[in-house]
């Protein structure tokens, strides 16, 4: 009776799937501010070209660079685990499995977009990445990347994060990553914010103002983005590439994929390759999992909207609950974002994926119970996947089914262990689903489009 | 080029190795206050009759139970790694192997012997274990194992850590153990440094006074200590055996070993089963590294003293410190142990293995340049391996010998970010050598023996 099924290194997956090929139609181009698609040549600026290309590209195969899979052989192929002591404790005939990302060195799945990343901008000449983070996961996977490919990483942390969350500023700093608290007085966007708000506590609005402007400015320097993107969701796909070779190595196929929903790079990344099978005859049921206080699309509208809080991003065709829209202060805050990737947002909108939205509570006991049968203390992102496991696992064990579940532990909890600490000192709350601030929020949409 | 190396789950060794069967000569007995020879009889009103039995046990191979291995299989066999990004790093001739024991749920080693010893306690009809905790990493070691074989824990924990260090803490309580910042008003130990002391911010011999006090005076309670005993570090061969099959897959032998050595069951697991290779022919160098400020092999006598502060443990014939030395503050936590594991004392005082200490600094540095090569941010402790491992592959880059050398990776730093961001701060420094305070806490050792 395995618990993990490794893949071996040289099995590794050596090209990345591009949904877009199997979508029934092409995506929605991003806008200008003129309402006018935006040329790939525009993102140049701030990008390099192999992944602008990737961007647009209508090609079902993409070849992974072999300094690519070998940076990736560090972690990858990550395991895939059989939870068969959740499964006992659940009592059902569900067959469950995760795929465990939290095996990286920075402890999510990051790193495997920020590691194809960093390669491309080294290809360009590219010396110095800007990029912003919140709590630090994805300026952790990119300062790993950088020291990997030499390129100098620097991070805008939100300076509210940067103050109360030094284990992963301290992280970044260990891999050689030089992090800003944000709002700077190195950036004309800091500087505006500090002139009016000397106290601003930052926001990740702020910090994505900050990191394209430096790289913008500069032509040593590019930025680098961890979800939302299609060329992000294209390398997150050797999560589900892997996860399916290893089904197969114990003869196995999933009826459901769970994944936690923010800007779409962990969904798209374990769900795209089973979709890819949906559209030659297979029926897999792919369920992006998200908090019914960010309930971006479930509750949200399909329209085109800003990727950021200002507005200086391309306006993307998406689901969006406004692009002002301030979430509850929940504890998964990967998942708290107004938008959603533009791909996973038209795959809902033509019902060829699923949604679903689980409270926080309900998140933190899954954990816990998780925890306390698979041994591993999941991020709080993760729990959210777990948690719809968790409903379907105990619906089979009403109806008798045996269903065969996967879902992806997109990373561990390490360093949210205060947001446990609080749900076990009975601390945390629900949120009443934010209607009225949703409704504002979608007041301010953008008019055309 | 493969960089992990897995062992398949049905190939995890079946039985732990017991080195005493190797041994040129038995080891030297316990001895109560009064000189005399503890009879194992003694030790059944805290340890379950297995582990005693295991203690004074002089069989060579000592049979995993099934629901120890099956328990084992939630992380283990854990991968072994080979170093191609470090040695590239330090361009040595040398093959770097590290086996990675931060695979594990709580992060190190440690669990190896928790589950191991909830287990037989279980299998007793023992319905709670007490333990004392400093940092948390075996008090989580010790939660996790509890919650897997349906025995409550409850973990005594060093005050000061209790305050300072709330996610070890944390992680406990997710696996459902009871936490106590010690002292407590709980105990007759607590209760009187409380009395006296007021304020008091406990210390590891304090909490292993009340941990013990709970045990033997409950019939339904015993106590599981996390380092030091013989079924400890036999518990703990997993690792060696392991990796000696690992290497074998790889077509690999050892010529030198490499691990951190606080209480002794890191580098007797590692180790202990090449001193088997050794009494048969082989000549494995086993090297034991230590803080310069805590040199117990290195500096420390070897006689008869006792294991805690307190002076309430049997005494073992072992390197000491004198018992009641107080290492300096040093980051490393789990080697600021003023005694060793009185098998590994007994092999270092006959010869079969060697020991080398290391100043706090060289162990930051070699954690940072192992954490910008091979990505892992490593525990504290195990840097000391690291560091080892390093100055011996930089010796092989000026000789030119293409030595291999294994270390064993026995825990992340997640926890210890401030430590390292201390050391990137530059505010870390070395100890100079604490001959005073050594030489004073040597004039206390008890005065037979």
């Amino acid at each position: 009776m395995t618990t993990k099924i490794y893949l071996p290194e040289n099995e590794m997956p050596t090209h990345w799937y591009n949904v877009i090929a199997d979508m029934p139609n092409p995506p929605s181009p991003y806008l200008g501010p003129d309402g006018k698609p935006v040329p790939p040549e525009a993102m140049l600026a701030i990008f390099p070209e192999a992944l602008v290309m990737q961007e647009v590209s209508t090609e079902r195969w993409i070849k992974i660079p072999d300094p690519v899979r070998e940076a990736l052989t560090m972690w990858r192929p990550s395991p895939l685990y059989r939870a068969h002591r959740l499964e006992k404790l659940l009592n059902t005939p569900a067959k469950i499995y995760y795929k465990n990302e939290a095996v990286s060195p920075a402890g999510s799945h990051k790193p495997n977009t920020a590691v194809a990343q960093a390669y491309y901008n080294q290809q360009a000449g590219i010396k110095r990445l800007s990029t912003e983070t919140g709590a630090g996961q994805w300026g952790c996977s990119l300062a790993l990347a950088g020291q990997i490919f030499g390129i100098d990483v620097r991070v805008y942390m939100v300076k509210i994060s940067y103050e109360q969350k030094p284990y992963r500023r301290s992280m970044m700093q260990t891999w050689g990553a030089e992090v800003f608290a944000s709002p700077t007085d190195m950036t004309e966007s800091g500087r505006a914010i500090l002139a009016a708000h000397p106290d601003s506590n930052g926001s990740l609005g702020i910090a994505i103002s900050e990191a394209v402007e430096e790289a913008a400015s500069r032509t040593d320097t590019n930025y680098a983005l961890g979800s939302v993107l299609n060329h992000v969701l294209l390398h997150q796909t050797i999560i589900g590439l892997e996860a399916k070779k290893q089904l197969a190595m114990v003869g196995d196929y999933p009826d459901m994929i769970f994944a936690p929903c923010g800007g779409g790079s962990n969904f798209g990344g374990v769900a795209f390759p089973f979709l890819a099978d949906n559209a030659a005859g297979k029926n897999v049921r792919l369920v992006a999992v998200e908090p019914t206080s960010c309930p971006t699309l479930t509750k949200g509208i399909y329209t085109y909207d800003y990727g950021d809080t200002a507005g200086l991003t391309p306006l993307m065709k998406m689901y969006t609950l406004g692009h002002d829209f301030m979430p509850p202060g929940i504890h998964a805050g990967g998942l708290r974002y107004h938008g959603e990737s533009a791909l996973v947002s038209q795959l809902y909108h033509e019902g060829l994926i699923e949604a679903v939205a689980v409270p926080q509570l309900e998140t933190f006991a899954a954990g816990v119970l998780f925890a306390k049968s698979e041994g591993i203390i999941a991020a709080p992102e993760s729990c959210h996947a777990i948690a719809a496991t968790i409903r379907e696992a105990q619906n089979c064990a009403k109806t008798g089914e045996a269903k065969t579940l996967l879902f992806n532990l997109s990373g561990h909890g390490h360093f949210d262990m205060t947001s446990y600490d609080r749900y076990l000192q009975g601390d945390l709350t629900d949120f009443d689903y934010p209607e009225e601030a949703i409704k504002e929020s979608l007041a301010h949409l953008p008019k055309f489009g």
